[in-house]
């Protein structure tokens, strides 16, 4: 099985160390335009091989890995598409899928499927220098099929990301997957960088710091490039989380400001609960 | 020198650990209602002797270290003030100053000095089992005197603290500190018990989560009995920010309404900026 990724920074990098240390009978290229990153990758037994020239490198590949910004992939998928291999399965890592899928499916040929989804792991730094294997083990994979993919495809894909250590993986609409990912992934990064930015800046917040605001604030060093064009992409579920989340703000706020124990102790007792069910499985 | 720990609970058992660890001449006493806890703690070798009858401790203790919530703090002092021994230093782990040193310091002794403390390290889950000299290697201290302490007794906590392995230890006023806690601490707070509570129940959010996530809500297993307390005793600085945590929070909706790349671009590298300075401290 020969293995093409395409962009071999955090997540790329990820993938590559995951399938050679789990898949050793895999083949690994890589395509990027740092030439620099791809040497090093080579020279370290990364990968077999890679080139910023994806001519070399598309005609062999039986596994396609985008690991890039949405708008990249649909310009690569449709450079792609005259040297992709027959049977090729393609996937990427995209964290909206709707819109992207709307424009990348009308374009690709038949004897290829692009089977779509998205590891939840690990892209808090750029570059290959921050990549892990261990950012995978027992995370959650979502995998989003559309009436195009073939089951024995979905399958293959399945298996692929549970031989690499994930957890919980999950087969899920398109849909569904922008409304669950708006809420843990894109509000959580919204209200993160509220938080961080509304900090007043004169008086040394880092000396008054507990585990809870470094917790909060953790997410914060945000990719800009990347983070404008997913909650574009997935802006009216975004909105209504974000809506959401502002009522039980507003609610809390008018107990603290009503000193009304018994609303905050309900809230508390209900966050407590949820926060046990959260853990109940990831503990697992 | 006779250590008093009121409270042998998660703080109160760290500090009975980091002592053990660090201060091996001094003898540690504890008070707590649980006497199971006690027992075992005397089993360990944790404590020298324990009690539920503070006449038995209180009288030969030249430190007393308050780690009980701050309504019990005020009740408990009146009781030992007759039993003081003349020259005690007082502290205390409260999250709130101002108007904890209000009720206190009207009370007090002239014999006996109350220098307030508040260790910012770790009380995610109560009691002793959970404890741990570890939370506070590196950890922030605040130490907020009143005109009312000895310069030598400040100076005995600030080495105190530093010799059980606090990282940075900040004097500064009751004022101040309950303005920068209410942003780092009960903000904090207030905002993940908001986000886990803004959860639809419905979709088995668990199976979906990244780091992120999980970075926003692991402070939602909270004490509902302390945390109303401590958000009414610092309501106006704590409503202040929330308040500019939502002008934030209203500033970012609206950029991702209108598709303004350029806003949501500033703000992303506004935190980025924010978040490499906090961590540029806390590394060191």
């Amino acid at each position: 099985m020969n293995v093409a990724i395409i962009g071999l920074g955090n997540i790329g990098g990820s993938f590559a160390k995951s399938i050679r240390a789990s898949l050793p009978n895999y083949k690994i290229y890589a395509i990027d335009i740092d030439t620099n990153t791809l040497s090093i990758a080579k020279s370290i037994g990364l990968i077999d091989d890679g080139s910023d020239d994806f001519k070399e490198i598309i005609p062999k590949a039986d596994l396609i890995i985008f690991s890039v910004y949405p708008k990249l992939l649909s310009q690569l998928i449709k450079n792609y598409i005259p040297y992709l291999k027959d049977g090729a399965i393609i996937t990427d890592v995209t964290g909206v899928k709707s819109s992207v899928i709307d424009e990348i499916e009308p374009m690709l040929p038949d004897n290829v499927d692009f089977v779509f989804g998205h590891p939840m792991a690990g892209r808090e730094n750029r570059g290959l220098e921050f990549s892990s294997r261990e950012v995978f083990i027992g995370a959650n994979y979502l995998i989003t099929p559309t009436p195009r993919n073939k089951e024995e495809n979905i399958n293959f894909l399945k298996d692929f990301v549970k031989q690499l250590g994930f957890g919980s993986i999950s087969v899920i609409t398109p849909d569904f997957h922008d409304e669950v990912i708006g809420f843990t992934s894109q509000l959580a990064h919204v209200i993160a960088i509220s938080l961080i930015n509304s900090d007043d800046e004169n008086r040394n917040t880092k000396k008054y710091t507990g585990d809870s605001y470094r917790d909060l604030t953790r997410i914060t060093n945000i990719n800009e490039k990347l983070w404008p064009e997913l909650f574009m992409m997935n802006k009216s579920h975004l909105l209504k989380h974000i809506d959401n989340f502002k009522s039980q703000l507003d609610k809390l706020t008018l107990a603290i400001e009503a000193d009304d124990v018994e609303t905050m102790e309900k809230m508390m007792l209900e966050s407590t609960k949820r926060y046990l069910d959260l853990h109940s499985l990831n503990e697992k």
